[in-house]
């Protein structure tokens, strides 16, 4: 079996924006809400951080049951990671997951501020400065064989699609529009020349994209 | 988590039928063809028989890759196991898969005719002749945590719908209409008292009938 390259649960909006502008650590999503833009996953009885038994076992629980499935290492850019842009002040900030952060991978974070791996539970945290193609390089090492997820945010996956290193994407579009923000796509059909393309409704009000290499 | 018994990758026709009447040797699926009904599964990336690398990844692998996802024991029916009826004349025949089957768990299989249990490379058939609770909790037992699926064929998923033994059912109506045969239902809204209900039609033409419980 191939060593995958993907995309996994990424929501945009309506519009194509993975996240608002103004991210602050309070608002690791900026200007937009993402109650409503995740509301589809959270409803799955397999979304991570579920703590109530129940929750939907229909189509969108194949997405969130997917999330883990043969990944062996996610690469995230450094806006994913944290709220903060520049160098380190101090080492204190560890993401905004807690202690048990829900990758359970190494985890490479793309950044031009590199500092020391840290593990939290079983992710371990690494912080790389180089082309996508080494990063990838790294990541595909230790994930041992199993698929590395490209962990968003929007302008780390448009890298990785201008460098043509992405093999499958699921993306979720939300109903909701935000007129503005971090820009993944005007369109989905930006990919068609290079992807195949299954568009799947859902009950919940998401629209699945699923896309895969020609 | 929840241990779940599960319907998966389950094929009928647009009028229910999971396989034609006059089952034989060379006729595992009867008098229905098991090519058109299985065509969305084969084209898959994920489907277990596929020698040649390529496949499609967009809904409809979704299914074929979530076939062995936590499912650690299957239940089957006699006829989904063997041509033959009646009591064993000899224990030459192991099943239609070959030297690897596709399950890599223990299988339990439902007859009158008992036989001693056997292994395939890691798949362990044992033969079991009891009520559907019973079978349900030694298979629950060897799965040790993980899912249990419930395999088919039709009258054996409608036996354990019967006896309100299931939690999840995915089944793919296929668009071919067979007029006779083994059936699982009139119509999915049989169902629609205890489970909930999403319906998602595939690009390959398929249409997948995901079922949880209410």
């Amino acid at each position: 079996m191939a060593q995958l390259v993907k995309v996994q649960n990424f929501v945009v909006s309506s519009d194509g924006f993975g996240a608002g502008e103004d991210q602050s650590l309070d608002r690791p999503f900026g200007r937009a809400d993402p109650g409503s833009m995740f509301a589809w996953a959270g409803a799955t009885a397999s979304w991570p951080n579920r703590t109530d038994p129940g929750g939907s076992r229909g189509l969108d629980d194949y997405f969130t049951r997917d999330f883990a499935h043969n990944v062996g290492a996610e690469i995230m850019g450094a806006h994913k990671f944290s709220p903060y842009r520049g160098p380190w002040e101090n080492l204190d900030w560890q993401g905004w997951w807690g202690d048990e952060p829900p990758f359970h991978t190494p985890v490479f974070v793309l950044t031009h501020h590199e500092r020391p791996s840290f593990t939290l539970s079983d992710t371990t945290f690494h912080f790389v400065n180089g082309d996508l193609a080494d990063v990838l390089r790294l990541a595909k090492q230790a994930a041992q064989g199993r698929d590395v997820r490209i962990g968003g945010g929007a302008t780390t996956i448009r890298s990785f699609l201008e460098a043509d290193l992405i093999d499958t994407l699921h993306v979720a579009v939300s109903p909701v529009e935000l007129g503005h923000g971090v820009s993944l796509w005007k369109t989905p059909d930006e990919l068609l020349d290079r992807f195949h393309l299954d568009v799947v409704p859902s009950p919940s009000g998401v629209t699945h994209h699923l896309f895969w290499r020609k």
